[in-house]
């Protein structure tokens, strides 16, 4: 949640800023979760947020509706940036309308249109600069894709990972090493992820399914962590250590990809990135549970203080556990 | 290949069958790839295969199908043997007709149909006790499901594994610790493997694509050895150092599942299922690129003789060059 401008939060350290990877078709109705926490992040109440709609085929109407969204959630100010080609992503008019912004959120649509139009133009970098001084960056769908180093332009869905079935093109680089794909779930996209994890096995494959975020915060130590928050879970594809034969698999035939490190992370889970390992979480603890235990502890401490006495014949064991269990039930 | 009655490969120790886990949706048409495969194993021109079709809701028609597929191929005999409750599967007369099979082909349909007529049955036993003596048992979809010690009875696809979207039933234990699906990648069933890997970290999950086999030879050092066969691929997934809540995830949530390893196997692939890890496999050698190494090995060798003659200026190595290029173009 610290950004610039708060003089509150504002460290000698810059503070990075979060990221949120949404996989798409976010809620915008019921609970909306996803969008709570990106505003939440971006400053809640004094939220100003820019939207980025560059990907998408709309223009003022995608604004408007997120406007509509992010205001009921309780920005302050919430304003639509729409470069549309590489000249008025290069436009310092343009640019300089993140400035003020403590979020930045950029719509779905066509990935391919963002890594064309903005990454490696002053917007893009503007965008990077950003992170950097604390601006919350977001996208759901294609704005989630452009986000890492590596982004997946287009290709089929399917489970099997098939040679050139996907392609991919250079992102925005918020998230380095890594791919990061969307609609995961929901459109079956473990093939297409596992290609292009078994082509680089130095990018972790990142899928997040819709309606779920991928929330990547800076610690103070520098590892990217990353919770999951939404509906569905975030899907993580490490192949460091695989086996593969895509420098020699023919096209359009399965790849072979053996040694695959697969996490499966719902909503609370917490993963490192930069060790790939997953983060334990405390589970809330049954109180029914915790009471039962309290109570056989108590009982066992009397029991060891009885045996020191010397009574605990099996008999005199037996008499007394009936006694306990009449004195607990009330 | 070997089974019982062919003497010439009757050892002293018994021969184990081989088992075939069909993916469902086999080739009948073309290349017939998995089924030519399965004839070739179950004894070819002298195989004698028994069609089990009690998955199938067809009986005598489903068996004419694969009768005149497998006699095409090149069987010597093949008959259908159709327990339909668990009375028939326990009737000497049908429990005997397997004593002659050199191979056993087990249709799809619906394995919880095969799970309940047969396993545990005297009929089931008999196909156990016919792959201890060398028949190749075989099944497609419903008759792959039914192979494992446990069985996913139903479930719907999906690629997010959730609590208690699917279910297990008890199979007829041809591969132990082991749990099989098919029609894998084309029905998305990543979801359902991985919740039953979770709820079960011991049983290795193996999905296998349509129109590909999954073949399963018991080596003389008792290993379990896999081979992929057909169009698809196979997928493992391997939960045993995995992190999971499955004890605790709610019904219809995502589960977490940290850490399980993933193999995608595409045809040609061989995986140890004892270690459960991949069989490194020779891969063919470019003949272009061969040739061209013996000619620069050749080259070299003839440098290192002319440096060791003091001629190896710059300009005399260039000259060099120059020729044998000339000589290298007829």
């Amino acid at each position: 949640m610290p950004f610039a401008g708060d003089p509150l939060s504002e460290p000698s350290e810059p503070v990075v800023g979060d990221l949120l990877i949404i996989g798409g078709a976010e809620d915008k109705l019921g609970r909306r979760s996803v969008l709570t926490e990106f505003v939440r992040r971006a400053g809640g109440s004094e939220a100003r947020i820019a939207v980025v709609p560059t990907a998408s085929s709309l223009g003022p109407e995608i604004v408007d509706v997120y406007a509509a969204l992010f205001t009921r959630l309780g920005a302050a100010e919430v304003y639509g940036v729409r470069p549309q080609d590489r000249a008025q992503a290069s436009d310092p008019a343009v640019v300089s309308e993140l400035d003020r912004a403590t979020g930045i959120f950029m719509t779905g649509g066509n990935q391919l249109k963002l890594s064309t139009v903005i990454a490696g133009t002053p917007f893009g970098d503007a965008i990077l600069d950003a992170r950097a001084r604390g601006v919350t960056v977001a996208g759901t769908s294609a704005g989630a894709s452009i986000q890492s180093s590596h982004m997946v332009a287009f290709g089929p869905g399917g489970a099997t990972a098939k040679q050139r079935m996907t392609q991919v093109a250079a992102g925005l680089g918020l998230l380095q090493d890594c791919v990061v794909d969307q609609h995961f779930a929901q459109r079956n996209r473990y093939g297409r992820l596992l290609m292009i994890v078994s082509q680089s096995p130095q990018l972790l494959g990142i899928g997040v399914d819709e309606d779920t975020a991928a929330v990547v915060t800076r610690t103070p130590e520098g590892t990217d962590l990353m919770e999951v928050v939404g509906k569905g879970a975030v899907t993580v594809l490490d192949g460091r250590d695989m086996v593969t034969d895509a420098h020699a698999a023919r096209e359009h035939r399965p790849i072979l990809a053996s040694g695959v490190v697969l996490h499966a992370l719902p909503a609370g889970s917490r993963f490192d990135l930069t060790t790939r390992r997953l983060v334990p979480t405390a589970r809330p603890v049954d109180p029914t549970e915790a009471d039962e235990l309290a109570l056989a502890n108590r009982d066992l401490g009397k029991m060891a203080r009885d045996i020191a006495a010397d009574d605990a014949s099996p008999s005199a064991l037996r008499r007394r556990i009936a006694r306990r269990n009449r004195g607990a039930t009330p």
